[in-house]
């Protein structure tokens, strides 16, 4: 259909709607009718939300995290260890990890991975900026937690390349069955990881 | 955990995501960090449509529906035929309706069905303004063009009760099998009303 169901307005909120992730054409209707019907307030303190953390949002200085100050609440926080140094792709990944609990040092956050097919080399990461925080601080352990793919190795790797020079220890995540996980789905890949990763029991 | 993750704006944004209708934490979360971290552009115009369209839009005169002008593009029309009304629960039904050009008549938007659970009685409703309209104006054919529940039904029976002093038709969408729709995955309330309503071939 070519015609117009929605006055421009409208048609203008569903298009804007459209750019968040994993919104399509029908749930932009939906969400729009739903902001401007029944949720008027909701819809009035989104554009406020976001115009505020727009403006007010930026990197941190150090870890690359989104926040309102120079430094985030982690690189700011005098109870993360300073010597561990965690690397990973996005600020999603970080988030997991915090709500695991299971890393009391600080991140550095690659915003991407090296992807030479999308034209992400080293240098449209942050790389450079890691090998000047690495050289001018001390960390005795960098913690790669990147995701397992061709584009994950890569980086893995170049990263490891690059700091090699550098005396801290380069660690990486463990790969394996994850729990709750049935063998029998798993592929082929994770089970030689796991394999390959097994310890005295 | 309760221990915070992003800072207070980045916070305040996730909230007001969660307005939105399917959205939950994980991908309020998701969202509003691309919003700020890589569609900055996207989170602005989305901000300044929710504005515009809030401020620019109210229900139409008429059929209730929202957009822009006191009469929407469809009441306003010279092309769709003023004899013909139809009923029809929410905007999104009515989108729905549009969309398969089955129609060529106007609409009259409830925005609800009676439902006594809910606190949703007749006057809640448009119900006033519809027999106002119908006894206002020349209008040979009322299509009942609500979703088949016990609130449908209800609110079916109820508007042809209110109506049936009035001089014009009342008819209501067919109930049957589904395009497509295997008989054998179809409840037996959509069979009865299949086999009640045949017709001969």
């Amino acid at each position: 259909m070519t015609q117009r169901l929605f006055s421009p307005k409208i048609e203008a909120l569903i298009e804007s709607l459209k750019a968040l992730p994993g919104v399509g054409k029908k749930t932009a209707q939906r969400m729009a009718i739903q902001l401007l019907d029944k949720k008027q307030q909701a819809a009035a303190k989104l554009a406020k939300s976001i115009t505020e953390a727009l403006l007010t949002t930026r990197h941190c200085r150090e870890c690359n995290m989104l926040c309102e100050a120079e430094l985030c609440h982690i690189c700011s926080s005098p109870r993360r260890d300073c010597m561990q140094l965690c690397v990973v792709e996005n600020m999603l990944d970080m988030m997991a990890i915090e709500s695991a609990a299971a890393y009391q040092g600080k991140y550095f956050i690659l915003h991407g991975r090296i992807s030479p097919l999308d034209g992400v080399g080293p240098n449209e990461l942050q790389l450079p900026k890691l090998k000047t925080l690495i050289e001018t601080r001390e960390v005795s352990e960098i913690v790669m937690a990147l995701s397992p793919s061709v584009e994950g190795e890569t980086t893995v790797h170049f990263i490891s390349d690059m700091l090699k020079s550098q005396n801290c220890k380069i660690t990486r995540i463990g790969f394996g069955v994850p729990f709750g996980g049935e063998l029998e789905y798993l592929d082929g890949q994770t089970l030689t990881h796991a394999f390959n990763a097994r310890v005295n029991f």
